[in-house]
């Protein structure tokens, strides 16, 4: 049963500037979830370390304890208090931010500890990238209830790191592969949906992800379709007014101002036949139209792009799934999906500089 | 790239009761867009009328003209003006219910004289099934326009078959394979959803989809997700009340009354990584958050079927896709998977009534 899928284009080791490998900063996340699982998953597999460098930010002790729960008794911990000139390419490099304090690993437990050791790395991994030390950043799944209690006022890395960086306002863009999701509207209840699309919400996420297709994916003239808010986009107006009335006045002055955009389009549509026909991103007009069809699609490969910053942090597309922590079982493949995405793009924004 | 994909079931011919070919009407929907030519696809594969009758219901001249246009010219059309005993198992049988009208197809065009044609085939097939003389019936896609022009005020194929069949409320069920998808809400404006989800909506919704479940898919014991309406399902109240104070509790009412029901879910999680853990079925709360991942994963294989009517009647989920008429390159998947549907339901309908 022939079925769309998106094809992903693993990072090419000689796509690397003069063959370096690309420096990359990778937070642990919450200790108690299975981002340390997942990393460690990818890690273990030297086919990474050789066309990328990537320095682990958190605490030895907890990959050690994640390690020794999966059997990668054997596997290397280099435990460094300051981001290294070389990364050796076995074993895994780890920064320490514990500062001395203690580090527990409570599978599936909500901590203040665990959410204080989150955000730290959080935050060196933001200067990491602001210093020029690494290229790019992967940040594994932090709990909003442990960094809460750890007295961090904000709901994710996102928020955090756009304060800590100031002056831009980033949006999240969903990869896997070739497909690519934006969202006009993102964490809001589906009553404030219809509201918050407006001609100026769509026209600032569109150039965004336009200006983001351009520097981080390398696509010269991004080619993206805009969905309608409502079933069928709204089928000739039986069906909602807002695509005659905001989407396609919308799109109509976009293609004005040149940029190759196409909408508005049924979603449905859209994801059945239309995902291969040559657009490079889709934006969604709310949070399940765009992320259900894309998890259901990308399956363990989605990665989610902080797009619109002047750093490269890239994301799993799941949570800490404490129901499964510390098991074995939890997929790696989003978070290496994430460590390639993260290389990619690095590796097209730095193309772009030296040109 | 593993992605999670419907499993897709064939119907058995060793299933069929005392070995029979289950008898089937299928109409030809608007001729003037793909009905006819994925019809024509399907029936021309002869393992398919090994195990089944099918009766097409249309215009033999139409079927012709497609026919041509595909090539099969030389495929025997058997033209009749009632329903057959004997249904051949080479070539074609087609009702005739154009009454010496004249009968055109004009590629792409809606035509008054496609809509009145279409809708006389979709009455035919209607009273076919009610008499019994087929066990099931199939509807090619119509033109909403078309019909209007030919004067048939319904938006549908699902409201005309209700009206004509009187007294019953029939619900849209999406299947492709062990996928199967049930809305609380369809075809009205986003801005209007909110307001739709009542405790009383899911309820009725959700009786439907078990019951079908039951009789028509033969799963004694249905185990159904009901999805949440916003997104991570409210996230504990968050982003939206209605979880807590409509869903859940609707829920709860349908468990204490021995249904095996589980919610509410978040959508982006029930598409990712819970469809394939138990569920015969998916209650979805609006129109793209079950439709748009239905058809990114059932793609070209996707079944509308009307649950809830005393009549079997699927069709393909896709329209009829005007703008490649006549081109030869429309997807059949879609049609041959609402025929072998047809076919299995009417099936496990007849094994039911002679236990």
């Amino acid at each position: 049963m022939p079925i769309q899928r998106p094809t992903y284009q693993r990072p090419d080791p000689s796509d690397a500037p003069n063959g370096e490998r690309t420096r990359l900063a990778i937070t642990l996340g919450d200790p108690n979830g299975i981002g340390p699982e997942v990393l460690l998953k990818c890690l273990h597999d030297p086919e990474l370390t050789t066309t990328m460098a990537p320095i682990v930010i958190g605490s030895p002790h907890v990959l050690r304890v994640h390690a020794d729960t999966l059997g990668y008794s054997d596997l290397p911990i280099h435990s460094v208090t300051e981001i290294p000139e070389d990364v050796p390419e076995t074993g895994v490099t780890v920064l320490d931010v514990t500062e001395g304090e203690p580090s527990e690993v409570q599978f599936g437990e909500v901590t203040e500890q665990g959410g204080t050791l989150a955000m730290k790395a959080v935050d060196r991994a933001v200067d990491a990238c602001m210093s020029g030390d690494v290229a790019a950043m992967v940040t594994a799944p932090i709990s909003k209830d442990a960094i809460a209690q750890a007295g961090y006022d904000v709901p994710g890395h996102t928020e955090f790191i756009s304060q800590k960086v100031g002056g831009y306002e980033p949006t999240m863009m969903m990869v896997a592969g070739t497909l690519r999701v934006g969202l006009v509207t993102a964490h809001i209840p589906i009553s404030q949906v219809a509201e918050g699309i407006t001609q100026k919400a769509i026209r600032t996420k569109l150039d965004v992800m336009v200006e983001s297709l351009v520097q981080d994916f390398a696509i010269p003239e991004p080619r993206v379709a805009v969905l309608g808010l409502n079933p069928h986009a709204g089928d000739g107006g039986v069906l909602g007014s807002e695509e005659q009335e905001i989407v396609e006045p919308t799109v109509n002055a976009a293609r004005a101002d040149g940029l190759n955009v196409h909408g508005p389009l049924a979603a449905d549509g859209y994801f059945a036949t239309q995902l291969n026909q040559g657009y490079d991103a889709v934006l969604a007009m709310y949070h399940d139209q765009g992320l259900v069809p894309f998890k259901a699609l990308a399956f363990d490969r989605g990665v989610n792009y902080t797009a619109g910053l002047p750093i490269v942090r890239t994301s799993p597309d799941h949570g800490t799934a404490y129901g499964i922590a510390g098991r074995g079982m939890a997929l790696p493949g989003s978070m290496r999906s994430a460590i390639e995405e993260a290389v990619a793009i690095a590796r097209h924004r730095a193309a772009k500089m030296t040109v």
